[in-house]
């Protein structure tokens, strides 16, 4: 659980605190959302973080917001916090009675939420973090994979196992015995020279960090794939790292008690990653 | 969807219209659920909602309202409006921050919304309704099956494979291809003189209804077992039923095309179940 100050909150653009009681996202978890690292004014990797929502509410069938309306009320948040943490969701709006049918163009409502910006830990990007291996194991349905939903209770389940705030993840598998993913990250692994990660049709999240990294290694000539991934892929990993929004890439230099070297690759990436975002701020 | 009359709503017993945007039940469906069918002041099968909430919380750490206050609750809420659906929302309250674990003891958040009770369709109760095989995939996660819990996108997706209003129900299946249940409600099949109901140890909703009806079976001495059931076991069943609390038990007469006979042990289990609510409504 992170720093407790409340956040500011604007539902549909305006300041508010609350949500109707009948919003679909309480009710059925029947939304998407965005976590958004921003620095200097500036929402990291907006442009990933919006085509994924627009991607996720197609397969929802969610009329997704106007991407015009959303970059302007960012804006706004923004304004006078410049370094923060926004919480974008978008639920399909109040349930016209009870029951889990919809109406065909529903609005979309959004909610939209600034964190303050904790300060970072340099020592997890650097030397790296403890992970463990998660018991819960995630329920497979390619008609959810990907998505950032609302649906979390995995994660909420798989998040109580520890409470040592020395381990920073737990890896978790889906019920079928693949890797898929940390409870709030992604995961690549490091094998000889190559470069994995699990593949994401059953479950998981396709973090805009995984879809970012994954474009620079190949950008780079790093020979990348996704592939199917189990508990011996982790044991033979040399390098491995987490990545999210907000973190970017943690390596990680303890998993379930085996030391692993933060490597090369590892460096590698890290560096193309500052200069990506580095651009990206400088060229808009 | 049912009419569109705005339901009455009570958050923590004092009458409100809105949740904190901070609240888990929103951010990651972290909470359960109850809808509670009431005639003539009184909902049905209290005690059996209770006790699945109380158990499904225990399984999620969710500290459980004190029972006490929810049937003095209920009971504001029945006064006047004796005849209504009662949905019961129960979260893990607003969140402390960002992230997925949750204090030791966060209290938890009730919403009580009642909306009207509409007419019973004496048709579905007695010629029974038409019903589709869904073609969605339910997940499986033993961590969660059984509970009302509020991640039910899966339900949602389910439920838009069809507009046609004169089908009722559609039957899905897990990813493993065991029968579950319908969208919003359980299935029981009938062979020879046995009945017989999906497990629910991997997914699906551990339904009151579905609990009621075994318990009267059973004191009926009819041969009734829960199974791994699977498409064969449709295909075999010479009637079939669905229950949920406010449906009671609706007679199948078509699935997906092939018509099935409203028969004796349908007819019995419905007369046994409206002697048990009445015996409930009579004797408190």
């Amino acid at each position: 659980v992170s720093a407790a100050a409340a956040p500011a909150v604007w539902i549909d653009g305006r300041v508010a605190d609350a949500v109707p009681a009948l919003d679909r996202g309480l009710h059925y978890g029947d939304g998407l959302f965005e976590t958004i690292a921003c620095a200097g004014g500036r929402a990291q990797l907006l442009g990933r973080h919006l085509a994924r929502l627009r991607r996720g509410a197609e397969r929802l069938g969610l009329p997704v917001p106007q991407e015009e309306t959303l970059r302007r009320e960012i804006g706004v948040a923004l304004t006078g916090a410049p370094d923060a943490v926004l919480k974008l969701i978008v639920t399909r709006g109040s349930a016209a009675g009870r029951g889990y049918a919809y109406p065909a163009r529903q609005p979309a409502r959004r909610l939209l939420l600034r964190y303050p910006r904790g300060a970072q830990d340099p020592a997890a990007a650097g030397a790296g973090v403890r992970v463990r291996l998660g018991t819960l194991r995630l329920g497979e349905n390619p008609a959810l994979a990907g998505l950032k939903h609302l649906n979390r209770l995995e994660q909420v389940l798989a998040r109580r196992e520890w409470s040592d705030p020395g381990i920073a993840e737990s890896l978790l598998f889906s019920s079928g015995g693949a890797l898929v993913s940390g409870t709030m990250s992604n995961v690549f692994l490091v094998r000889g020279r190559g470069l994995v990660t699990p593949r994401l049709q059953r479950c998981g999240v396709e973090g805009v960090m995984r879809a970012t990294v994954a474009q620079l290694a190949l950008a780079a000539g790093i020979d990348f794939h996704e592939a199917e991934l189990g508990p011996g892929d982790l044991a033979q990993a040399e390098e491995m790292f987490l990545t999210n929004a907000l973190i970017g890439i943690h390596p990680v230099r303890e998993l379930a008690d085996r030391e692993l070297t933060v490597g090369a690759l590892t460096h590698q990436l890290q560096g193309l990653l500052a200069q990506h975002l580095a651009a990206e701020a400088r060229d808009g």
